[in-house]
């Protein structure tokens, strides 16, 4: 298995404390915490978020455009720009 | 109240839709949904985080920081200095 | 005069480099150096170009937002308006 | 040709296109010209620069990757690690 990929339990594991952290930007809205407090948690969230892209992309290019590339160039074309426009969706976000 | 700012029920129902969105994307990983269709949904969970936190940076602008300059000159500077400090590490996330 | 704050020919000195940096890239792309490497550049230049938006962005709060909020509520919030589209911007650059 | 990517000379044209951005920037912080407007053309620069990062790293997945796939399957995973580094680097900028 190659070093940046991780299993399904690792990104279910990493979603779930996702989830845990905006629980914890409600409770803080909740609770008036001080703005700056939040908006660090929200980068923080936010970067916790792009890694799991990060992730799946790395997957994503290892393994489906691989086998695209593989067994079929013209595939393997259209496997990349679909890769690539979602690597522009996550730079844009 | 301000043209950009939100209550604080606005950013309860803002954060809890992000919340569901997460759940969202656990059951995607457990599915086994097509990487590109995830990748997707993340880029649009992220654009909804820095959405909130624009809000509340525009809430903070308008109320402490001009309070800070408003009442004492040196607040005002450490305030902005704070600011431009939680802008910068969410351009950075 | 606060922190981050650059003074005018800060900011020239900064973009005169950046204009060099982009001059380097066109040599790198006219001289087929290695992609990968001609990215890790842009990546670089692109941090270089967000710092002096973020210098300006800093001394725009502390100076001309502030005078505004000083001078006249309405355009003070008028102009908090106007930076955080600005921020708004820059972070979906 | 591939549909998403460019000739040399088309980002030759870009670049040199960017570099006279990165000019008119200076002009624009010579004859202080107001802020924001500096601003919405630091954005639009860093957009350009991005564009011209989204094509080479495009390019270099289509021949780069592409051709250590089909060669040598370590190599392959090798140049996948570099590219998704080089990603998270122009994600991070």
């Amino acid at each position: 298995m190659p070093g940046y990929s991780l299993t399904k339990d690792d990104y279910l594991v990493r979603l779930r404390r996702i989830e845990g952290q905006v629980r914890g930007l409600q409770r803080m809205i909740d609770e008036d915490v001080y703005c700056i407090d939040v908006l660090t948690q929200i980068a923080s969230v936010t970067k916790a978020l792009q890694k799991v892209g990060l992730g799946l992309l790395d997957e994503h290019i290892r393994h489906c455009v691989r086998a695209a590339i593989t067994d079929d160039p013209d595939h393997g074309d259209a496997k990349i720009t679909e890769a690539v426009t979602a690597i522009e969706r996550l730079m844009r976000s």
